[in-house]
């Protein structure tokens, strides 16, 4: 876990939340991203070495859409950055984390993610994240 | 906001949850912290330039307790790093955010804070911080 990468915050309006994260930032949204397989628009802001990612629905399918349905807008998970994610997902797993992607998957911002089971992690939905060389 | 200070995670047991954390981090947390005024016993992880910072309740009354209570153990908070608290919250407020302190007031790990009421942030409570000298 070499830091941070981001914070993942679900959100219904996109435009409208990247008006109100540009006033907290003093600073715009640096990229627009959708990721068809997860059913998302996203939407990144950098925070010195970290990044906001704001995620928004677009079909009622989409884990985001679940997520606000069942708990409302807020912080839906957290990002650290892993040199070797194949690696980080054997290890943990043998520590005994539930892990949700036994072969990472290609996320948004050209990175290769895996997500630990909240329900061994304090209720924290952790993302693993590789970037793609 | 120079980076993301730390995330603060809501935990019931802090003797448990430092373990969970350990094996994820693959090490131990640096620090145990009580802070009296809000309440809380809390450990810090290092990831990187980013912190981790479980938080437990030691009385009903905390703030944390009633989290738990609403929302179950998870992320509680995201921090960010600010030069000058001070003018952060002056122009936070112009921009028409609810600040819960117009004072910083003194935190953990020698810091001076302030809150954003999340009704004003897509549900995320959000903290300033700024390094005490």
């Amino acid at each position: 876990m070499k830091k941070i990468e981001h914070i993942g915050i679900a959100v219904k309006n996109l435009e409208k939340s990247n008006q109100l994260f540009a006033s907290i930032f003093g600073k715009s949204h640096y990229k627009l991203e959708e990721v068809l397989t997860e059913g998302v628009k996203t939407s990144f802001f950098k925070s010195g070495p970290n990044k906001v990612e704001l995620l928004m629905a677009t079909n009622p399918e989409s884990p985001i859409a679940k997520f606000i349905e069942k708990k409302g807008e807020g912080i839906h998970h957290i990002a650290f950055a892993v040199d070797d994610i194949k690696a980080e997902i054997k290890r943990l797993k043998k520590e005994g984390f539930t892990v949700l992607n036994d072969v990472p998957k290609k996320g948004a911002d050209n990175k290769l993610v895996a997500f630990l089971h909240p329900k061994t992690t304090n209720g924290v939905l952790i993302e693993l994240c590789q970037e793609i060389e």
